[in-house]
């Protein structure tokens, strides 16, 4: 199954601050231009009803539709694909804030970014926060005051009010990978629960039933969410969960390799592992080498290669450059004022068997 | 062997120019501190003589040091580690021009800049060029309209007098993996040539003769020294090249899959191939995994789980972690005035032994 090109759009419940957004977007920002703000007052409707008609999705009445249709028209608003929205004298460009330069999921999904960017002609200029709170407000904030027309943003942190004046000032904003903190903002993710769930309900299915699982820390978003999805595919198999069976933390070779060894030792070892991101899965898989009894493995997030191992290394894939395209061309929606309402977009996970997923439990 | 620390610097003859990289720290920059500049002319010796005296290296007598160090005193100069020398009231910050924010190779070199810049204080703000001059161009503009204190730049173009405003307006730079073109500029390399040649040397050590060479784009500077390399290897062992053994081009997996196939085929197919960089040698090993008969190996790069495989894939392994980080130290020794002349810096290579390398021909 690839259903890499769908995904859903889940509307935030919080509407009021949805319409500061707009706010921003129509009153600060593009002056002079109709927004969908102005199309909506004309029309007596509401932002998210001009969204829909402009956009072409459903859930709007003819009458409806009409009306939106002709205020369009009257005020001359139309939706901009191109650049021209971006501010006049200066080079367009966009920040993206990374967690690690060096990690592979990030090099599709910056580049994806970038192909928008340029698709818009703008461009990109990016930095990394090393998965420290304090250096990505840094980043921000030295991306803003060098005048960057919107951000994408991987969050290290998980306060993001300091980015409130700079939204008030008309900055674009979406987060990618892990939602913002504190803040309503756009943000575009995995389905990080579901597809850990569907990988452990794998190994289940299997046969497995002492599962390890190797994770980042717990307070990154993405970390939490495959820990809960491998509590939920435990519990729904009725399989009480030991202490000893999670570990979480740094995703350096050193603590990963001790993890997976401690979990393969002692009396009840384990018969499978699921390794919480490919910074783990490699390590796991180099482990796993070293050791005569097959141990079966399945890691989130794809990586080179895993298919020309013994055996193939069986994945929950995220679409990473799927993940960068939609929050770029989220955020140029925002620069164009056809998007107005923060929103959570989940993209699927996909699980693809090679054979370390599907090898029996050791006797 | 492992000389991953040893490097050698290799100055570069043209002295004007290197005086006149002098002039514009000295005077432009950070004006009212002592430069070496300063120094040079208290004491009535070359700047070259101060650079070796402040940096601790040989070649200088004991009176013309005792001078040296007497106008180092007088003047209160003193070499800066610090990102103290950063214009004040700006974040201080630096970028970074890469060629492909998707290739894996420039994840440790961009991270090893990073962490340089981190401990000098400094922002790292990067982008990348997409193997496109232009688009090079317009970055580097756009970080210097951006006011980073200094570049270091993967370059795409071989034509970088653009730069020289900026360069003459006090920006330090720095070229890494490729050199600037027209322009006189730091560079820090890779031993490309020598590592190519090492490496096919290997192949013909194990009795090797009909080898072929798929590389990169032969306008890229690394992949014409590598072929370089091929060639002096092959003309040392008095082994004529066949046309058809040699491949350049664009490194997607469709156009490398090709050109091994066809190096495969026919009657007198090649019996190893050696791949000119970390793109190309992925392809060819999954073009190889499906190959009943053995085809010897090596890849210029190394690459994650290379050593996983089977069999493992032999590597004239780059320290690209090494290069990015030799770069950021001179960028940063170009801001506090420590170093003055343009200079040529060659990184060693090496090479790993993992099996596909050591094949010998099929019969």
């Amino acid at each position: 199954m690839d259903n890499r090109t769908g995904h859903r759009i889940v509307p935030e419940t919080a509407a009021p601050r949805g319409e500061r957004r707009a706010d921003r977007n129509s009153a600060t920002r593009y002056g002079n231009r109709p927004t969908m703000k102005d199309v909506a007052a004309r029309a007596g409707v509401g932002l998210k009803t001009v969204s829909r008609v402009v956009n072409g999705e459903p859930g709007v009445t003819a009458d409806t539709e009409r009306r939106v249709q002709e205020a369009i028209e009257a005020l001359g608003f139309r939706r901009n694909d191109s650049a021209r929205v971006l501010r006049k004298g200066r080079t367009a460009s966009i920040g993206l804030v990374l967690e690690d330069l060096a990690d592979p999921f990030y090099g599709p999904l910056s580049r994806a970014v970038e192909e928008v960017a340029r698709a818009h002609g703008a461009l990109l200029i990016n930095g990394s926060s090393a998965e420290d709170p304090d250096r990505e407000q840094e980043l921000v904030l030295a991306l803003c005051a060098r005048r960057v027309d919107g951000l994408v943003v991987i969050p290290a942190g998980d306060d993001h009010r300091y980015l409130e004046p700079e939204l008030r000032a008309g900055v674009a904003t979406v987060f990618v990978d892990r939602p913002a903190g504190q803040i309503d903002a756009d943000v575009v993710l995995s389905d990080n629960f579901g597809g850990a769930r569907d990988g452990v309900a794998h190994l289940i299915a299997h046969g497995h039933r002492r599962i390890g699982f190797i994770g980042d820390m717990p307070r990154i978003h993405t970390a939490a969410e495959r820990l809960r999805g491998y509590h939920t595919a435990m519990t729904d198999a009725g399989i009480p969960v030991t202490n000893s069976w999670t570990s979480l933390g740094v995703t350096d070779p050193q603590r990963v390799r001790r993890a997976a060894e401690e979990m393969l030792s002692g009396p009840e070892p384990v018969t499978a592992i699921f390794a919480g991101n490919n910074r783990v899965t490699v390590t796991v898989v180099r482990v796993l080498a070293e050791r005569s009894r097959p141990v079966a493995l399945v890691g989130f997030d794809d990586f080179e290669l895993a298919d020309l191992l013994q055996p193939g290394v069986t994945v929950v894939a995220q679409d990473a450059a799927q993940l960068g395209r939609t929050a770029a061309e989220r955020l140029f929606s925002q620069l164009d004022g056809t998007l107005v309402t923060p929103e959570r977009t989940e993209l699927p996970t996909r699980l693809i068997t090679r054979g370390s997923g599907e090898l029996a439990p050791a006797k």
